[in-house]
């Protein structure tokens, strides 16, 4: 079974039964995947706010009310349930890494759902754009920048950003395509030097993997949402669940949905 | 004098000192006006998931924190006295039209800045589409529609919009031009039958005031702030304030800065 064909309804099952443990990169080609966040209701208007003050990093897909985890945005699945790892921050530290949070979810617990740059990368390959991190089988790189994002009650982030590497002409391309998908990090927010915003080495990501950068080809950012995981555990909250990098939640909705235009 | 012309700023000072007591409509040219809902922030996550559940209608400029009154898209502004005209709602009742609202705000108070269409009419009109509510001196016709909003808590709402008649051709490049200014509503939502959208009589708006539309025309729809108003006063919170229709707060950001691309 080709496991890039599958739905996301279909990748959701296979998670719900544990046949799915690994990275949902590749997998349910088409559909959106998102950043989870969950945290307590009495911080959740300040962490709606620190999304909509930085729609770049942190864009919405879906919020759900608090001690509801059926998203709109796939109606039937189970966000305790339907991820195949998250991880658990208690007072601000992460504890542990777990294959559901049923048993630590509860009604005070307020669920958002970010977009993720999964999307627009299939959009660059389908216009012939490379996308390394894929063609070389690696998480993409991520550094931390000099850019603050701008807080909202208890918090605040440094801006986060992924970079892939490509000629000038493709980069004038890129930033075209991913102009159209605004609720997916949308166009990038650099591209050339990184010494301007505070990267020192680009073979040393702060997370995910280094990818090769050919002679001629120039750096590109886009604002990644690992930025939403460093703010919601930014402040010591009692508890705050996330997915675990790379293991995301897969939504109904299509790539195509998310495009401005 | 030309009003046209003035700044942003120098608006909000003549209004402050009592000096400009009238819509805001064509007022210092570029600038983008916002809708202004304040209220407890008891509620304040709940209106803000209405409003992200809702972009079209609830585009959000910029939230404050309890108590601020400063914007960020406007330093040195006082949200409760530099709008011509506020309204104040008790327990989802009207009670009163007043042009400061410094002794009802207090500390409990969170205020929502949401786009409006004058920023997307300026840019129409700078590419010859028609804005025949400008044309003919009228406040733009609204209606509501039998679409529903998705609520958030106790916040519900029928989508309200705004109409514009033109040709067909001019429908098109419309689309196009609106499609720029995703934070001031948009693209259009309905264009052509008004009674698919279950409006009865375009000459008999539910607010603003009927215009003239030629033959050959159609009437192109887009989502309306007053949306943000009817939902919340949609439940009987102790205090909502509102700008008072066409009484706009006006900002530093220009037009252009609202565009996507």
């Amino acid at each position: 079974m080709d496991l890039e064909k599958i739905t996301a309804a279909q990748l959701r099952e296979r998670i719900r039964r544990g046949e799915w443990q690994t990275p949902t990169s590749g997998a349910a080609y088409g559909y959106v995947q998102a950043n989870l966040v969950m945290l307590p209701k009495s911080d959740a208007f300040n962490f709606l706010l620190f999304c909509v003050r930085n729609t770049k990093p942190c864009p919405i897909l879906d919020v759900l009310e608090a001690g509801v985890f059926e998203p709109k945005i796939a109606p039937g699945a189970d966000l305790r349930r339907d991820l195949p790892l998250y991880r658990i921050y208690r007072d601000g530290v992460m504890e542990k890494e777990v294959a559901t949070v049923t048993s630590e979810f509860n009604e005070e617990m307020v669920s958002f759902l970010l977009g993720c740059s999964f999307s627009f990368e299939n959009a660059l390959q389908a216009a012939g754009v490379p996308v390394r991190n894929i063609d070389e089988g690696k998480n993409v790189s991520m550094y931390i920048t000099n850019r603050s994002c701008v807080p909202a009650g208890p918090f605040r982030a440094p801006l986060v950003v992924s970079m892939r590497p490509m000629t000038p002409e493709q980069a004038v391309r890129a930033v075209q395509i991913t102009t159209r998908f605004h609720l997916t990090h949308g166009a990038p927010v650099h591209i050339g030097d990184p010494d301007q915003i505070g990267i020192k080495d680009l073979q040393n990501p702060e997370f995910g993997d280094p990818v090769t950068i050919h002679p001629g080809e120039v750096p590109v950012f886009w604002a990644c949402g690992v930025t939403s995981a460093l703010a919601a555990t930014s402040t010591p909250l009692p508890l705050v669940i996330t997915h675990a990098p790379g293991h995301m939640f897969v939504s109904d909705l299509k790539d195509e949905d998310m495009t401005i235009f």
